[in-house]
């Protein structure tokens, strides 16, 4: 990472590939080259070595290895987590465009509304599950916003639900499915303590390789393919196995997981310190997300009035690279779905920005940096006041 | 390649992945890891460089960048080919696992069967198809057998069957899919030469990344798709756009197109020794798949009555590693379907072995390696002999 970007406060949309990671995939992509599936002793070896880096990679999350289906990211784990269910879904209004494309092609789907701080009540979710529910799906922490979901509640409710069923003798089955990317190196991200039957993770967004994710299903849960031929990954996802991608996942996440706590923290502070600065500088500013519950990395706010487009142009030049949930921040001219779900107007998506920071953000880097874009916002200011 | 094993005839399994592809992706791996969908000046660059791979990558296969829909592999890249038809499908009894799953979605299937060298006839196809008849799929090389397909031929008669339906204003689409990933680096890979609507090529099988390959489908084609999400690839196939694979991707394809013509004849002249050196030494081998029309890298051969499994076991303590039909091979429980289907016998399929030859092989490998082969038949041959 020599040549890593100064002021880089975005980690949310991509990290890089952290050296200790890439030095363990590397000899899998020439000397150890084998079809895991290939017969002789040096496949045989890359076969076990597959299979224990899926057992190490589930018990950082308590799982096991036989409970995880590798796929190539989180937008195909979480179109195989739907791919299964045949009646009506709940999904958040918030959620990434991968379960809301997805849930498209279920019979039907609710969406939920969360507070305007991005904050999901578990209580709505249980008035929106009908008796023909068979999947909640909310992500663990908003991409955009950082918001952390109370997830146990929600299983709790999802709980509920499947109580009342069983007393009911309805045999319709409840899944309760989270993303939980966004969370990776700062949450505790455990099957078991999230209380959910599904859960989809992505390397990319942990300093992995990019292109490799899985959906973790809990035994009682019955997966279709969204991909057959060779009958891989219990024949859930076929194709040969991606051995560097999963020494390279499981690597990324036993080093998240051990340094989860104390990276949490610093990154807390860091966002504190630029949140302090902003505010101190910038007396119209907005902060969204809920302050109570949210990521670490996260600081999501807007300039009303301001043209956000124009300031990550003007930011790039300074080495400064952030987000914005304004058009042409996605490529795709389009507006961020979640500020328009937490309420806010077109003056305020037009000045957002998103921060997320992460292990190439230092306090250097968030002193520069935080200065160099109130010293923008500044003059996008007089710029819009002069022109009024 | 430090450690390139010596006698590795397992090319079609599996290939190591080209130093100088390694070293093209490097860069994307770690300083240049920006998500190509983020608006500042670095990720515009990134990006630009995978397009710009993507266009090169096209070149080789005589298309277009636009045209490319990039995936996590040939398997998945099939199961996108099917996912747009609707109607009755023709495959090859030959075709791999994927073909035969993915047919299995659609609304029918018919399964053409090759002669006893595994070549398919072109007349035969016609008269399989039918009036709602919407894909033809057929690979351009069996990966077990190494018979190349008269692809060209195929293409003619599916283009009278198009010519039919619209003197009949008959509107039910027919495509032509091939997946021509045994062939790369060897035939002549172009789609408008092949005739084709649609092709299927993976890096995995040309000294390129593990875990990316492509689908391209003409203009016409209609594509479905399989992962829905954030809309990259055309909306076809979602998810953060794979950079780094796709650039080795592409310096795989062009170095492979470079030296196509000189490997090919090397391949075939090391193939032909290691035919020759077996059949002097083993009045009773069988050699199958087509001998005019053969990829130059597969041997595809039996010895009746012995047991292969033990054979690979045997040879992978000499370092020699090869590929068997019978059962364990696949790891799976099955034997070779391949080899059923051009009318081998119990007898045959287990004594059958599949030598691919590759960059790894050079002269003196064949010549020690098949040594060793021979040796470790006879050892068999005696032992089967003595218990009977």
């Amino acid at each position: 990472m020599n040549k890593a970007p100064l002021y880089y406060f975005d980690h949310a949309a991509a990290t890089p590939l952290d050296e200790r990671v890439l030095a363990a995939m590397q000899p899998y992509f020439t000397e150890l080259f084998f079809n895991p599936s290939s017969p002789y002793a040096p496949a045989v070896a890359v076969r076990r070595e597959y299979e224990a880096a899926k057992d190490t990679l589930a018990r950082t999350i308590g799982a096991r290895g036989s409970e995880l289906v590798i796929t190539a990211g989180a937008t195909e784990s979480i179109n195989l987590a739907f791919k299964s269910i045949g009646g009506h879904v709940v999904v958040g209004a918030t959620e990434h465009q991968a379960v809301l494309s997805a849930a498209k092609f279920c019979k039907s789907a609710s969406y939920v509304q969360p507070d305007n701080t991005g904050l999901f009540s578990a209580e709505l979710i249980a008035r929106t599950i009908r008796a023909d529910t068979e999947l909640v799906s909310i992500a663990l922490a908003n991409n955009e916003l950082g918001t952390v979901q109370p997830l146990a509640a929600i299983a709790a409710v999802v709980e509920r639900e499947r109580q009342r069923r069983r007393e009911h003798s309805e045999v319709t089955p409840l899944y309760f499915h989270s993303d939980a990317s966004q969370g990776l190196g700062q949450l505790d991200v455990h099957v078991a303590r999230l209380g959910v039957d599904m859960l989809t993770i992505n390397a990319a967004k942990v300093y992995g390789p990019k292109q490799v994710g899985l959906l973790w299903a809990a035994p009682h849960v019955q997966l279709s393919p969204v991909i057959v031929g060779g009958g891989q990954e219990r024949g859930v996802r076929s194709g040969t196995e991606n051995v560097a991608g999963v020494i390279g996942f499981s690597r990324a996440m036993v080093l998240a997981s051990e340094h989860r706590h104390g990276e949490a923290k610093r990154l807390s502070t860091l966002r504190n310190t630029a949140q302090s600065m902003l505010e101190a500088a910038l007396p119209d500013i907005e902060i969204y997300g809920n302050q109570k519950k949210r990521l670490s990395s996260h600081l999501s706010l807007s300039l009303p009035g301001v043209d956000a487009e124009r300031l990550v142009f003007k930011l790039e030049r300074q080495g400064v690279y952030v987000a914005t949930g304004s058009a042409c921040a996605a490529n795709k001219g389009t507006r961020s779905h979640v500020l328009e779900a937490i309420g806010l107007n077109d003056r305020q998506i037009n000045g957002s920005l998103r921060l997320s920071f992460g292990r190439l953000t230092d306090e250097k880097a968030v002193r520069e940096g935080i200065k160099f874009i109130i010293a923008a916002f500044k003059q996008e200011q007089d710029r819009v006041g002069k022109k009024a």
